[in-house]
């Protein structure tokens, strides 16, 4: 009963296959290979355009390194105060674009709203050189770190916005597949139609085993990101292991097989926990749950062997504590374990 | 025949089995896992000291991140001036460290020598604040770019006048273990014994698919460092599959074991080389080899499918144009694929 | 009637008096010279302890050096959400920072409050590594935006709760005589023995032309200012003509009489405007006044030829539009240029 | 007899008087006030054609906030291995440029020779992406550390081969009066007209308190730079004052004139050391001349209160030891100064 997170799960099946065979024989470093090649032209595949990939392992450094790469020193990233960029990065997008500021904005379910990016951005007094940064970047997480997508209305509101405003448009898509798969929408939809100018596309926490890539919908733009790669650490020599790892999770689109089976356990255990009386705190659109439960419980469930975090401790009105928990699911979450977690909740 | 990089070789088979088998159940990420803990445990055991570990995926993260950990932004980098971190990342050293300064110095068979060291150093009007940088490290890779080593008397004088001007020793140990089995040297005497502070150990070149480690012998030295790491986009988030690779490496010695097969295999290059009339450049101390070749003779072995890199081109005496090729073997070099290179030197 | 910024004004006469007289004959560059000496012994006597001084000629390279210097990279600075060095510096603490991170806090009259300090800090869930930046100094601003004070007592809570956490504490004295000479406080009392890490002295909007000093009260800390103050383009060649501005500046303790002549002045604007029916925002306690004025009488006073910057518009219960406008006080006020500004108030 | 720097004299009085001047009522801060105006229309008139200006107080400043501007965090400044901004300025430009790196080159006299420049630019191998750092500008110091200067058509052509490789042009100019008064050439003509894209045109040295100017001859490669002048902490408030010293600069070509009587001094100073016996080591052709002298000379020199620097020390091949001076001339250096410090160099 494994819920901590999606990165506890190790390689999904088809990737390892995918690392075994790509283990054969010779092949030159830094990306000059077939396997870079094949899924450079999956991307372009995927999402019907004309596309610059740049793979690397991780997922800061995916973003890190997107970022800094659409933004000016004296740029602003606006974007959720619940962002992975904004907290939990160590300030990774602040170092690689030299000393750029993160603009933290509120939102309900872990979402920028559109009228809140448009009165931000309005409010003019406060952006500009000198003295003030330029806004420079919009940058959404598709899913959010809530475990809410943005719809395509949504995200093109606020693309249409920071349009406007001469803003480029970033995803935090370490999460992608997990959003895509929850709205049936098409990947060119969802990106580049709907106004994102570049993308951090996730394959570890789908079940790769480290590998993500920056997707520059304008190749244009990419000018010199493989120079800004290599400087940051994120060109790997033998390259082909990051890109077979990739390929795989493209190939017959096992990424969205996995987000909707990852999704679908995350409807089972919401589904069983609204039903013990514990209704998530927002609606469950990824793979991620977030429910209060009373302590005693949480203390019972994690004796019982479930893995989760515990993310806030509340007070509740009747004087016992509560504690917020998230449950993440991923490809290696098995129906029967979520049915012994729910069983564990009910029991008690 | 591919000569063309130890990167150009693919896994070694016991470290793809141990990816393999690390892929069972689930782990905690960021490096709060078992593999982690045993190969921290294994560097210890190894280098017969406390030691501070941190793994990535690349070497030029590895060098840049360890490197930026003891250099001031004002701080200057001393090595060859044919050292990786000089030439070949892209300014990653500079990046990392907040715009630290490299000064290559000169030296035959690719080593610095320690008298250029001292006069370098003694030679304050070239140093210190306001005006000047500081020399902060001194960087030695081990094996060199040249393919020579450092023998331990040799980097104990670099340590020994190193550190009587207060600076650390950083090792780039890319082809660490090549240098070491053809030393036959304990790890120990090659490292802090000999006055080394910070070693980047490599095994992605050795045959692992993508993984280094950061080792400080002194770790109150690393203060600070796990942010260092997360914010340079290195600390990943599946960190046992890192981990795996590195404890398979270490195991039983297979990193030295590789290294011994991969130097043998140079060594089987050059005398076949020499025989033919073409003697190696410099010494040929670890696995590769560096020869001059008619321009006529490289091109009829790369047409005969041998794989290697051109490193230079001049006009010999007698007016006919020569290539320096460079040569490298791994784990995955066979013995007759070397058999048959020297037979197609030979016939011609 | 100038009210617009006390950098409208010009060069108080004493300190241009001391400019000319520092313009007798050779000196050395870079801080080797006589006035150097001086101001650097002023300072020590001022605050009676050892200090490290470095004179810089800009607010802004006051503060992001200072900043720099005592935080790392992965750490973090808490201010209120209204200082200059978050809103109004355009990310130079982030730029010398290596990517620092700023963190606002909110807080009344333009002031952090210690319980606001203390239960961000306390929230351990927000920091430290490897995923959170690690907070590494709080910043103050003495005077604050808001033209408020820090009493000492409010100053020392700060500082202790921020020492208990390992945190620094930065003071922003741009406006730092205006803050003691309303407190009547002992430079000494006011600083280290409060609490306080490193001062920004703020000279220039105090009557000179162009002069800070970064003061460390433990010089200790300033290892390594010199090279930092040199590489950000502080250190300046013909030292002596900053230095001799701070000397005049500190001379007799000009710096207070100007400080307290503004904020006189502020007090006798805040009166009269009072009596006008227009009651300031927040307390006057330096040379600022915040006020909500009809739009119209806005209008009117700036054709009359005053000046002042609009901060605020706001729509105020009976529908009409008021404009907070911000009145800033110097050493160049004149009190009756206040009561014909006053006087023109009165008239509409 | 100081001789010691451009730098130890103190301010012209004609520089002196104008910020007298300027220290006249109120005036906008940040460079919206006249004598900004003024001076931004006097360069465009200096140099016949339209051009952004950003005034700064150091030279440091200028030349790291310039080179940054025009060369991405992964490009190559190439430049003269004895240059200002490779020596003396402790890394600045590799901190402003966010870890760009500076290539030194050789070159007799202090001066780059275009075959030099050429054939480091043909070298491929050295160059590009991802592997290797990009060249971006050449940076030239006109005059040189040397004392030297590049005549026209040195300049354009190392101009012409800068630009055939995409690369930018940068004049160090903090002595740039005396070479373009040396050569009689027209402003326009030694700048825009020779290839030179952004110069950093200096005054501190030539008799200003304080004041130098970026200048760009293509007023769009400036965008972005008022930002990036403020976050690197060189927008002064009172800006007029930094103006006023370039209006008075550039007023009637005082630039100029010191700049004659600078160099007129330094030939004196050359013609009577040769006389002596002590022939210069490079041509005199700014206000810098380097000669050796034999040490007892040098020591009865400084014992006789001559002020200047001592740098290089060499022995003889009569085994006696031999010191290279530097002797600076500016506005202050009068000619009886000159003669007698003749004088006492013949009286040993």
């Amino acid at each position: 009963m494994n819920f901590a997170s999606d990165n506890t799960a190790g390689v999904a099946p088809e990737i390892m296959a995918a690392l075994t065979r790509a283990n054969d024989g010779f092949a030159l470093g830094y990306g000059n290979d077939d396997w870079t090649r094949r899924v450079e032209k999956k991307f372009a595949d995927l999402f019907k355009c004309d596309v610059a990939v740049f793979v690397v392992s991780t997922g800061t450094g995916a973003n890190a390194l997107a970022l800094a790469h659409v933004t000016p020193p004296w740029g602003a990233v606006l974007c959720h105060r619940d962002a992975h960029i904004a907290t939990d990065e160590c300030g990774a997008p602040e170092f690689f674009g030299g000393g750029i500021k993160l603009i933290e904005l509120p939102g309900a379910n872990g979402k920028i709203a559109s009228e809140i990016l448009k009165a931000t951005l309005e409010n003019r007094s406060q952006w500009g050189p000198p003295h003030h940064v330029t806004p420079a970047v919009v940058s959404v997480s598709q899913a959010t770190e809530a475990g809410t997508i943005y719809r395509l209305d949504e995200l093109r509101s606020l693309a249409d916005i920071a349009h406007a405003h001469g803003l480029a448009v970033h995803v935090d898509g370490a999460r992608f597949g997990n959003a895509l798969a929850r709205m049936n929408a098409a990947p060119d939809e969802a990106t580049w139609k709907a106004g994102v100018d570049v993308l951090s596309f996730g394959a570890t926490k789908g079940g790769a085993m480290g590998a993500e890539a920056i997707v520059f919908f304008d190749p244009k733009r990419a000018e010199g990101m493989s120079a800004r790669r290599k400087r940051g650490g994120q060109l790997h020599s033998k390259h082909r292991f990051i890109a077979a790892q990739l390929e795989a999770f493209l190939d017959g689109n096992l990424w969205l097989r996995i987000a909707r089976h990852a999704n679908g356990m995350a409807d089972r255990l919401s589904d069983g926990l609204s039903k013990a009386g514990f209704a998530p705190k927002w609606p469950i659109e990824a793979n991620e749950v977030f429910v209060a439960l009373p302590l005693a419980l949480c203390d019972k469930l994690q004796a019982a062997g479930a893995a989760f975090y515990r993310w806030d401790t509340e007070i509740t009105p009747d004087g016992t504590q509560a504690v917020t928990v998230r449950l993440v699911t991923s490809f290696a979450t098995a129906a029967d374990e979520v049915d012994r977690f729910i069983a564990a909740v009910g029991a008690t």
